[in-house]
């Protein structure tokens, strides 16, 4: 089959073997595959012999510097069923799937694992158990955004939000949006969002954030301070008299992942902030903790979603809760997922970035 | 009156004016006063011009750099009533308060304040409204203790603990061992604690540590582990086979406070962790995410006690709950401060040293 590599620090398009359904696995076409930042990262880092180590080969065991299929966000249609499956959906269904594979030789990562193809490929195998069938006749590409959506839905589930809580994402990537859906789709408001490009803005009104900011225009904690004042122009007393005035609880998403964007919170977050960690920054970071201790500040770090999250995402997507058309600027097939992987660095042209394996 | 002065780096005993009660505050005698960390801290940073500024400053409001007298874990009794008292406590009762001095001038902190004296020396002024009376013919020095045990209640409050968490305080210094004196007070069990000196481990096990720890002969995230699985020997699986057994959630308290000691944390934290920092670090420093999210670790930043918390502790202690008696291990008049400052260094030698200005 044909899909694309990543090998000696790039991708190249090349024939590989077909994949074999296990035990229990489905074997499956892949109908559309996002790019994700995850994957950016991956490549940017891959084929180091020694020097510097891939962060993602620890989290995912994976060996960056040997051949790998990336390709973690998919749709895809059922074309075999292994040994051992029920088959309770037939050949032809389309699907989601977590990308996890389980197997009797265990679990592997679909997407970052040298053993099975992720979705930059034609053909995948995917655990039987955890296929969801795609409702509604929802279009392959909306379904392929279950998986980057699912992210943000886990990330405002840890938040744990109240109806008073003033909600901020620092940061308007495909995560930040991810997240901006699921605070829409939680009834937050007023939902707060800053982003320096203004495509991004753009697209995170779209998805349902009330207040843009950009940061280099001016501060988006002032910008909080006023959106968490409550009504009637000046603010309660606090606890102490002479200290500052009660505002409503502030829930700050991180969703851009690079260093210094921790501590660029923790010195802006109000007196008491939860600081939800989205974004995955891969290097050592700084942080001075006095800021932290002294207003009292919760960092909750987060990453993927649950089984029933991801279910749920699929489920909204289907009945047109989120706004994924906005979110999915272009489609490429294998030939183009180099080109595609450098004009993702361009804000304002791309958000997400399908690849539809079996065309070209 | 007399009082250990903060001054060029150093402390001296001078003769100083006595401080006069505002509207709504009380003269008060100082009976006992803790040395705390942050006192040590505030000496080291002292003075500095321009060069290397002290945290504290921007924390209390305080300038280092001039003449300052410490203080803020006392008992005293009351002297005199300034204007506008309900006197309500009579002249000769024995008091505790949290330290802040309310005033028609704003809130200051009684200890870290250029405008009002602290503990260490023969008189302050408080707040009226803010006394507690020591009760049932506690002594003075257990009463003393109430400050720096508060630190501790807050912190397990915090924590929000439920019956199957098992906590573990990584450093048995003050902050640590009164987060175990709180663990033990809210039925937390088995409590872990470890630290390098054998005599804080002791002091651990007094205070209520049923395992204690020497890093320097074994993992303390190993020891968690042991305690945190489940009786019967063999654990239950996880959610996704082939991954980790189910363990007891674990809460973690960072009570060292000195700069590597949250990512030694984030290291050795089990998955879903919640990590408490009591120990207030200074300085820079680094963390690796990747840690923190990859196990959806928390973190909290704690800070002081609520009046509430204050007078809570101060019962508990009334009450001979918390074994105060073996963490005061030396007294000194004001004479003797500056050099326990010098002897507070030694972790085998003393664990609280009080303060009593009226001797010598």
């Amino acid at each position: 089959m044909r899909a694309v590599v990543m090998r000696n620090q790039g991708l190249v398009v090349d024939t590989v073997p077909e994949p074999e359904p296990d035990q229990g696995q489905v074997l499956v076409k892949t109908l559309a595959c996002g790019i994700c930042g995850s994957d950016l990262h991956a490549l940017k880092h891959s084929g180091a012999q020694g020097t510097a180590r891939n962060p993602l080969d620890e989290v995912f065991g994976m060996d960056s510097s040997r051949d790998l299929i990336m390709g973690h966000e998919f749709c895809a249609e059922i074309v075999d069923h292994g040994p051992g499956c029920q088959k309770t959906l037939p050949v032809g269904t389309r699907i989601c799937s977590m990308p996890i594979a389980v197997g009797p030789g265990g679990v592997s990562s679909v997407g970052y694992s040298n053993d099975i193809p992720g979705g930059f490929g034609e053909l995948m195998v995917l655990t039987e158990a955890m296929l969801l069938p795609v409702p509604n006749g929802l279009a392959s590409e909306g379904a392929a955004l279950t998986e980057p959506l699912a992210v943000g839905l886990h990330a405002v589930e840890k938040a744990n939000l109240a109806a008073e809580d003033v909600p901020m994402v620092i940061g308007c990537g495909p995560v930040g949006l991810a997240v901006i859906a699921a605070l829409k789709l939680k009834g937050a408001a007023p939902i707060i969002a800053a982003d320096y490009s203004p495509a991004r803005r753009r697209l995170a009104q779209t998805l349902g954030a009330e207040i843009v900011v950009d940061p280099a225009e001016s501060s988006p904690y002032e910008t909080w301070t006023q959106a968490a004042t409550p009504e009637g122009g000046s603010a309660a007393p606090g606890p102490f008299p002479g200290l500052e005035p009660a505002l409503r609880p502030a829930v700050l998403f991180e969703c851009v992942g690079v260093p210094g964007v921790i501590q660029q919170m923790l010195a802006g977050a109000a007196r008491g902030a939860r600081v939800v960690v989205v974004g995955v920054c891969m290097e050592r970071d700084a942080i001075e903790p006095l800021f932290a201790i002294t207003k009292e500040l919760n960092l909750q770090f987060v990453i993927a979603y649950s089984p029933d999250e991801f279910a749920t995402t699929l489920g909204h997507i289907a009945e047109g809760r989120v706004a994924t058309e906005a979110l999915i600027t272009g489609k490429v097939g294998v030939g183009g997922v180099a080109g595609a992987f450098e004009e993702l660095a361009n804000p304002e042209k791309h958000a997400k970035i399908l690849v539809e394996p079996w065309r070209d």
